[in-house]
């Protein structure tokens, strides 16, 4: 029988995948589950996306151009621009997901045997898309006490080596909900700039600020344009999960030329997605607030209730719709699994992602799990009180 | 600046991209282009799957399963059944187009420094999946006296290191219309058997099938299970390029386990297109013999017309619905430039693509050109006789 590749050996399972099977007999049993451990919103897509695609007069489904329609990329720079960000239409490729996107930048800088820098804890797919690529992942830690702030930078500096290519960031984090303020966006520049890097920022969350903070885009950094990749997303901004519709941003010229080659390689982004994609730029700004106004009030329900149960530690979350709780126990991994298998209260359980695959580093983050928000205020108090009475009744 | 890196500058630009700038001058000259450079079928997408997509009724657009909807892999499975191929759900994971599924499968079987086999002239992109494995591409020379039959299986051997981890073959193939017979398809079996190797089948044009012959896929061959994997698409089948729906399918379970992750990796499929691909399935059996029909018409046309030309020669296509032709010329890169810079009949002329971009071996098929017939008769009629003339006019 002819051999797995090394890397597909390498490669690692999502961090909620052995909860799956608990998770369809637990509802096999009737139980009803809470469903915590994925960013899948439950909010409407505007309906103005929807519409483009319900009325589209398509003949023929044709190949679109392989950096996307003309007509996207130039809409797209404008909400850029809208949104401070001046970047042209040239600087944009459209991708089949923000996934596309960090494939094309990982592909255009790092060869195999290279390494990448990311704060951990970290969206657990840069993990295979490094491994896809044959690049190692060199995490720096970062702490749930400071609430996930950018490590000093001479953390970053003692791991930097020849190998070194780039740093990559998601800013507002999954799976941390922190936001990068512009002096640690300033410190990042300064360092790439220093060490010749790369500078790859995840930023499909950028909508989602709260408190009255502003994100602030590596694209505003004007000093390092040669090194800044930005990657982006329409599936949280307009809850188009299932479009696949992302882009890569650069004004490295020749950055955006090398992306360009992969993107011709597998011909174009989907057709439907990009007309969805295209009018959902249309969504009024009415949209936006309510969803906002949505997500704070959940995020302050779910932080509140977590900090009245004894034990559990949580970072409260600036932007994006997650965050990392620290519980009072040993290991997540099992507690999850327990929550899904042998626990109810009034038969409704909750299930969590284990944050220990959101960790590169080895025995980090094991008495954590990440909790994503995005369900409706009543059902995430419910799940709270599932999660104070399991942690009573759990015994490790 | 941080520099790009190596596998992004070797990463091939698609054959035609040098001659798109030309192309698009001539239009803004007011030149007329009959377009016989690219595989996008002129024909129109079946009512039914467009239908599907008008009449969805999704309200959140949420990820799909990474391995596709369950519907559709069981409908797919059906679908494979009654083609003759007896494959279970479990053997198939929806793709973004068949690109991604050849992604899937280099990444699950070879990594960085190892070869793959590919009969050449071969669809140019597999390079660039390739490079963007960090696996080396090893061609075997397939000829066009022959009609690009399989090479002898002694220069397949002869090829073969401890490096080599899979053969790579297009059938029926694009760029040489070249369909395999059964015996062609068992020597295969029998060398990959031999040597422990992987047997990627890119089997995308399979109903493309013409005179009568049938199409044989590897999976019919069941002593390979654990060697056999198959790429398909609903690009071409259903003229649905803009879909971006492929599949990987595979009886080896640890291979489909290993693609699985990849595909974890990227979360989703897209789910307009999934809805359109899974009602593509009840496309009716008249729609395959009317398209057949057309493409064999155009073939016939084409070819009894390319014979006519002095110094033309060009191998009958049996599947799929390319030729390559070989011209009275020394470059067909500066001819196909110099039929879009200089050359018109009646205010129209053709655009090809240079067939050096489908060989991998330098200097070989610099004069040939890959002509795809995805245009009405009476266009390549004309076709023709631009052809016909240009040749006469052209001096190298």
């Amino acid at each position: 029988m002819p051999s797995i590749s090394h890397k597909g050996q390498i490669m690692p399972q999502s961090p909620i995948r052995k909860l799956v099977p608990f998770a369809e007999a637990a509802k096999a049993r009737g139980v009803q589950i809470h469903h915590l451990n994925i960013g899948q919103p439950d909010i409407k897509t505007p309906q103005v996306a929807l519409d483009a695609v319900k009325n589209n007069t398509i003949e023929v489904l044709e190949y679109s151009h392989s950096a996307g329609f003309a007509s996207y990329r130039n809409k797209l720079s404008s909400y850029y621009k809208n949104n401070g960000i001046d970047v042209s239409p040239e600087d944009i490729i459209v991708t089949t997901g923000g996934s596309e996107a960090l494939l094309f930048a990982m592909g255009s800088v790092t060869d195999p045997g290279n390494e990448i820098i990311i704060p951990e804890p970290f969206y657990a797919n840069y993990n295979g898309f490094a491994i896809a690529s044959g690049v190692t992942v060199v995490p720096v830690i970062s702490n749930i006490d400071s609430g996930f702030a950018l490590p000093p930078i001479a953390d970053f500096e003692k791991l930097i080596t020849s190998k070194t290519k780039a740093i990559v960031i998601c800013n507002p984090g999954n799976p941390t909900g922190y936001l990068y303020s512009e002096d640690e966006i300033k410190q990042l520049a300064t360092l790439v700039k220093k060490h010749d890097l790369f500078l790859i920022a995840d930023e499909v969350y950028r909508e989602f600020a709260y408190d009255g903070l502003k994100h602030y885009s590596v694209m505003g950094q004007r000093d390092i344009d040669a090194h800044t990749i930005m990657i982006d997303s329409v599936s949280k901004r307009y809850s188009m999960c299932g479009a696949r519709i992302g882009c890569i941003v650069s004004r490295n010229k020749q950055l955006i030329a090398t992306a360009m080659k992969f993107a011709q390689a597998r011909l174009s982004p989907p057709t439907f997605a990009q007309l969805a994609s295209e009018a959902a730029l249309e969504t009024p700004a009415s949209y936006f607030t309510d969803v906002i106004d949505e997500y704070v009030a959940r995020r302050n329900t779910l932080i509140a209730g977590l900090e009245t149960i004894p034990g559990v530690k949580v970072a409260k979350p600036k932007g994006a719709f997650y965050c990392i709780a620290e519980l009072p126990i040993k290991n997540a991994d099992a507690f999850a699994q327990w929550l899904l298998e042998s626990f109810k209260l009034d038969g409704k359980t909750i299930m969590v992602a284990p944050a220990a695959g959101f960790y590169s580093s080895e025995g980090v983050g094991l008495n954590q799990v990440r909790i994503a928000y995005v369900l409706e205020e009543n059902l995430l108090k419910e799940a709270v009180e599932i999660l104070r009475e399991a942690l009573k009744q759990y015994k490790e």
